[in-house]
């Protein structure tokens, strides 16, 4: 894929003080003309002026709305990204998926980039293949609060056109750092080409691909968004030699043998 | 099926105060010693002492765990059944749900009777026959958190061995009330024997039923509830003289086209 | 199914004169105020006032554009109904659909009942089971012929909106004549009732149903068509002892062994 | 099924001393002139003169070959039908079948019932519906046993034409005798019907049945065999008042779980 | 794939003096030793002595017949490629599929290499994914006559043995002409491979292949004609810069949502 | 893949004397402290002290037992490999991998390495793709004896949880020697990486793997096995055009039109 034209005048990216978010900050600038950053956290800010940063709380109805005034399309990667107690996930991301959908539908912003993730299919076992009709084994409360962002997309494309991307994000950090992650390592470059992709393909209506990159073996078969062409470019193959050199984990560790690996044995938390 | 044998001590019914609830209080004696009663609204109590009054919010995640505390099962038909703004929604169903099963956890229920609806597929068409393993399309707020529930009972089975079955209900009245009821329609006996399959079948794991009288046409294929052996024994046929001396809807209306039929249609509220 | 209302104020019979043509003159007058009639073949004026007929040549574009002015709704059965050579084929069956539907474009009739055949899958083998997505397997210049008015139906539907139940007819006979029609006799009554919901079902798409009664083997499942609630009251099952009577073709006997029967051993003609 | 002409002069019923073959003995003689009665174990002969008895040792090929010489058709129902050790399945069942089929093969017999078990798939969970495609998981040695028969006359028709109609049957009794027999249980007068329909039915090929009556839950989809013209006309139903009388097993009792039921805890024997 | 053998004297090439004929004239020669040339319109004689010309109206039933005496195998590109009114499409590609077929049946003719078109599948939308099995939804008219020839090939090897492969062309120009051509594009030397492997490849019955070059996205899934090997040896993704130079189409024209592309909008004419 | 770890202290190589096992007996010696080399044939001692060898009669279950005892996995290739009358087939192949299972059973080996065969499926024709949940189609007695074994091994992991990663083996030679070869060849390095991932790969319960290389056409597709991340190296593609110098066999020649090729015609052997 070559560079892309620019045709989003304002990006918002939700989540921008993130892992993720803070990847994705430089690498979305080429897509749009003003790329709006937002956290709950401090965002310091940038020496240019493409940027603009607005802190927003997801859970508040309102913040949210006032965020999403003037986009013209939304890369949400905002709310809880980790197993956390019931209420934590309510918050941030089952109030905040939906407040971010009614804002896009009062706006009429018709293109979000949802950061969905592997929790939502994790308790399937590793030897099995998916594609996107598969049934959803959510593995924790954060994978329910993104099955309830996917349901959420495919509502607001039945009911009011809105169109989604929504990404399954394997594991995406620098490399993979787990024999597991050699097979759900999403690099950063791959997760920009899938962002690009999901932003610039036509007529996607609401979307599922699962985010890996090249990898050996590979859970996730994406026959069913072949229409966004997305090639990954990176593998986890040139860092496995480094992996395999930790200490293998005993057979029935559940990052051996679950695709959620070890979210499907966290929690529950505190007075549970 | 013959009546059952009374395998359980105590049996929670959440939403007895509601039109399905009111139906179901006298329906499920038969398969308990002690029937606790719950909704947010009142219930005027029966002069039998079989049964037993616990009112309840089921936002109250507290008031929920003491609801729990002692029953064997848990015939879960609480919350709003209707479409309504998502903050109600949000309190009585999602949250709601979530606090049953991890009360169920706690208290070591191993078995739950869920009233999911049609309306978390209610954006297939009429033309199409789905099964448990068909995409679901919610078609509302309410459909949404009829997902949630579906997709926490999973969970809870995956990961902490509770069994449910999950019933996605038609139309529970004492009679079809529209065309499209012709195909939904579930009668009181009906859903009663989807109850008492659910309880008493083994093995059910997290099964998926839908909830429907012998209809023709017939939208829904049981197939992989076959185990259920689930038999209706009525039909909405009886009735379709009735049902079409009613004016004919245009042919494009919601409920001549969309499994949901009005719900497709409802909201958004207020100032969304 | 009670009888329906009436609808349609002029509705068009194609193939009057044919062997279903004549049952079906009765028939259908209960689906309209006004039965237009035509055949290629002299008709017989009935003496009520409810007929009207006019003769036409289904190869004659013009004359079908004007038999279908004023139409609310078309059954086409006329054409060829047995293999024929191709040049006969040609005009009334290819050449006579495709003026059909032009003209129903151009008249803005919205339905159509298309009587195809079960020869387009006659090259199926009678142990198979089959359903509306099943690959045709055409067995002859006709099952061809009646491979292209199916397809031409869908593309009226995709182009147009123009709606159409295809009906797969087995053998639709007073009575079944051999041991092959022991599966694929439709009776009039079971014929009549698919004409009627195919009239009377909203929002049909195209919708492929096979034709049979309720008999045992049955080849076809008609799960894609159960929107239409089609529900055969007739069994060939009644006339087995009588059939069986006839002395046993051979086992390797087209009859035997292939569900399109006779027709896959008919022709080449002439000096073909 | 009307009864069936008399096509067969002579047919062979192997086990004829073993439960169900005492039962089919006098079932059978309406589908020949000559019925020829083969066992290991002793057979009172019978006063008329249609039985002809003939003792054999499935495990001895000449013995096998000269049974066969003269037969129309075979009725495979001898063997070891239980659970034992490999040395007693291997000589009976797996040398047995193999026997059988080379004998038709060089005695030009053309058409054979095999009676194969549902423990060639007993592994499956009872909550789960299999047809005759689904992945085989055979619970036992003796599941081992008739996947072996299974294949074989998958292998004797493709090579050499030889068709066959394998029964996977469920347990068949005068009545069931448990719980998973409410499934399972196959009556023996729809047994005779299913042998029937084997050996009448033209051009089966290689068709695998399940074997059972018209129970509910019914694990079973004979889809693929619709060609057979099946309709049991018996139900474990009426015998569930008193199979519920038993005392329940524990939730994880294998006859609870596991379609094969107990044959899946069965063995090892002896010095294993 | 190296250098075929020759195995066919005289090959016959229809559509020679058209846009795909014109390239494929030097390309097939090292397939034949003889290369016979037929079209419509004149054709420039080659000063080379293995090409014969000979024009043929394929409308004309004699003509074809001999055309096709004393060839060894047929590649099918004659005829209108292109939307026409209904009368000019009937006797060119109706009529002239199916007289090359009945052509090929009185000479024993046993391969033949069919032009199809993507405007048989081409009201799908470009979000699916469609392999051989997927049920088709024609465009045009064009593509209705297309379907027409791919059940007559269908017929002609059920019946009479001649096997085809038939090529569902995507678009085959120099290079891709538009956005949509970036997943539909077929360069000249793939199609080329596609007929060497449909001349040469053993036992293909009637085989569908789509044919596109190694483009992305790619919404054709060849895996039901994997015995092909076809492996494409180009690429659009070359030609991307210079498509996307092009101005953008509105989100809602035909060929950014359909398969088909322009075509699903073209016609009716004249007077239609 | 890099060079594997260690983890197996012995492992015991069955048919070590065969013609794949003398490939295999280097190649296996980086995945263990001691190699125990077993065949019922000699084997010349290495000069080594890495290996052990132990003469066997697969069919004698003692000594199979004795060879299994203190051995960490087992990589089972002896047995007959060819088509050979069913006695020979049954004492080497189906008592041989019974025992085998047997002796794992007893002596806590809990990993197995199954050479099975194409010739499980050679009666599919060479236009079909199969991948592991195709139905099987044996061709031989000597298919049917790795039936028998892939099913051992489905059992003794359900019902002992002993893992065995099963090959169905294409054709394992230096090069490929014929033209159905191009599409089943698979190189002794290709043969290599299988066996090492069937070792190494963890919780794969019982995997169904198809071995060719990376030819083309393929007809294997190795999607349920894809938690292998098998990457075949080699393709047959570098040895066509040598191959295809042979003559062409007639195009119904049992290896230009089933997937088993010559094996579907061989046998019966002797006085059948």
């Amino acid at each position: 894929m070559t560079s892309p034209a620019k045709p989003f005048n304002r990006l918002l990216l939700t989540g921008a003080a993130g892992g993720l978010g803070k990847e994705l900050r430089q690498r979305l600038k080429p897509f749009c003309n003003t790329l709006r950053l937002s956290d709950i956290a401090n965002i310091t800010p940038a020496d240019d002026n493409q940027e603009e940063i607005q802190l927003c709380d997801l859970s508040d109805k309102q913040a949210v709305h006032h965020l999403v005034d003037g986009v013209d399309a939304i890369v949400h990667f905002g709310g809880v990204s980790v197993e956390r107690p019931f209420e934590e996930i309510l918050g941030a991301n089952i109030c905040g998926v939906f407040h971010i959908y009614e804002a896009a539908r009062r706006h009429g912003v018709k293109r979000v980039i949802f950061a969905s993730s592997n929790h939502v299919i994790g308790f399937h076992k590793q030897t099995e293949v998916l594609d996107a009709l598969s049934p959803r084994r959510p593995d924790s409360y954060y994978g329910l609060s993104k099955c309830y962002g996917e349901d959420t997309a495919s509502f607001y494309f039945d009911r009011y056109g809105i169109e989604t991307l929504t990404i399954r994000i394997g594991s995406s950090f620098a490399e993979p750092q787990n024999r597991r992650m050699l097979s759900t390592w999403l690099s950063f470059d791959d997760l920009t080409q899938l962002i690009a992709r999901g932003l610039y393909t036509d007529a996607i209506g609401h979307t599922v691909v699962y985010g890996a990159s090249n990898n050996t073996p590979n859970w996730w078969d994406n026959r069913y968004a072949a229409h966004l062409g997305y090639q990954p470019q990176d593998s986890a193959e040139q860092f496995r030699e480094k992996v395999e050199a930790q200490p293998m984990p005993p057979a029935d560790d559940p990052t051996m043998v679950y695709q959620g690996g070890a979210f499907v044995a966290a929690g529950p938390f505190g007075d549970n």
